[in-house]
C-alpha cells in the first residue's frame, strides 16, 4: 500500500472579491479528502489589499489580514506560508479568488506587469524546481504564469487575461466548464472554474479533475 | 418532467466561530444543485454577536454584519430574511456554525432558555405551518427545537447539547457521520456534521443525506 500522499493548498482570504473563492477552496480540499489524499493550508501572512463588502461590491474601511481571514475556511488550521517546505509536500495547489489577483500578486491592477508576493513565489519555484506538480483554479493560473513564465495553462475564455498570460510568456488554450490544460513539461495542471459564469457543480468536476490529474502525476 | 424543486438556505455569517460553518454551507449548496433543485440563499439583516481571530480563537475588536459577510459565501447573491416567503419555496435548510447559535439565536449563551432572531423564528413557523421540510446541519437543531418545541432531532453525541435541546422540550437521538434523524410530524431532517470531529467528506455525506430525504418529502 502506497503512502498517503500529501497536498498543500495556499489559500487568499476567505471570499471571491478580496479574498480566496470559498467554493473553490472548500471543493478543492474534498477533492483530496476524497482521493485519500490528506491537505494542509497555507497563507501569506500579509494584510489583504483592500475588503470589499460582497453584498454591495464597495470597499469597506476596513483591514484585514489574509492569514487570519484564510482561516475561517480552513477552520483554525492554516500556517503562514513561510513555513512552506517543498520537500515536505507532493504537490501544491491554488484555489482561485480575487485574492490570488490581489493579495498573491497584483495581477488584477498591474496585468502582465504584476508582482508576485515574495512567499508565493518562493513556494511556486520550490515546487516547480522539486518537479513536483502544481494545480491552479479560476484566475490562478496567472499567478503560475508570472512566477514560471513559459508555461501552459488556461483560464477559460476571457480574452483579456488570455493575453496578459501571454504577455507574460505563457500559452493560454481555450476551455470550459470542468475542463484543463496540463503542462506536462511543468507539471502544472489548471482550470476555469468560476473565471466562466459556472454553477458550484460545475466547481467541484475542475476542481475533482485538476486534484485526480495532480496525483496520477506524483 | 417536474418543475424544479426550490430549496431556501439560511446563513449566519462566514466562518465557523462566529457564523456560518463554510463547509457545510458550500456543500449544502452543492448538495441541491446536484441534486437538481435550485438554492436561494437567506440571512438576517443584523450584526454579529461578535467576531472571532479563526486563527487564534480570540475576539477581534470589530463589528460585522451577518448578511454582508453571508454574502461572501453566497458571493454576493444572498437576500434578508425578512424578504423569505414560505409560499415561494418547497424547503428551508439551516447549515450549522457557531452563528447558528451566536447570531441566529442566543444558544451559546443561554442554553435552553434562548432567544431566537425574530425573522429567524418567523422562516421556522412559516414553513412548518405550511408543512413543508425543514434541513438543519450540526448545531442548527438546537434552533429548530426552541422554535418548534416538540421535534425529534439530532446535534450527534453532545451530551450538554442534547440535553438542553431536550430542556425545550424536543427529542435527541444520537448519531454519528452522515446519519440523520428524520421526524415525520414535523417534517425536520437533522444530521450532526462538526458537531461531531468530522473530515470534510463526512460533511458532504451528511449534507447530501439532509437534502436526498427533503426533496423526497415534497
Amino acid at each position: 500500500m502506497s503512502e498517503q500522499k500529501k497536498i498543500a493548498v495556499v489559500l487568499s482570504g476567505c471570499g471571491v472579491y478580496d479574498g480566496a473563492e470559498i467554493h473553490e477552496a472548500t471543493l478543492t480540499m474534498l477533492a483530496i479528502a476524497k482521493s485519500g489524499a490528506s491537505y494542509t493550508l497555507f497563507a501569506p501572512n500579509v494584510d489583504q489589499f483592500h475588503v470589499i463588502n460582497h453584498l454591495t461590491g464597495e470597499v469597506m474601511n476596513e483591514s484585514r489580514n489574509v492569514l487570519v481571514e484564510s482561516a475561517r475556511i480552513a477552520r483554525g488550521n492554516v500556517s503562514d506560508l513561510k513555513e512552506y517546505n517543498a520537500a515536505d509536500f507532493d504537490a501544491l495547489v491554488f484555489p482561485g479568488g480575487f485574492g490570488a489577483a490581489k493579495n498573491l500578486s497584483t495581477f488584477a491592477f498591474d496585468g502582465h506587469k504584476c508582482s508576485v508576493n515574495q512567499d508565493v513565489a518562493t513556494a511556486i519555484q520550490s515546487t516547480a524546481s522539486a518537479r513536483k506538480p502544481i494545480g491552479a483554479l479560476c484566475i490562478s493560473p496567472a499567478v503560475i504564469t508570472r512566477v514560471l513564465g513559459n508555461v501552459e495553462v488556461t483560464i477559460g475564455n476571457d480574452s483579456g487575461t488570455a493575453g496578459a498570460i501571454e504577455n507574460m510568456g505563457g500559452k493560454h488554450t481555450q476551455t470550459t466548464h470542468g475542463e484543463i490544460v496540463i503542462d506536462r513539461n511543468h507539471k502544472v495542471v489548471t482550470t476555469p472554474c468560476y473565471m466562466l459564469d459556472a454553477t458550484i457543480d460545475q466547481i467541484e468536476a475542475g476542481a475533482n479533475k485538476v486534484i485526480e490529474t495532480i496525483l496520477s502525476m506524483i
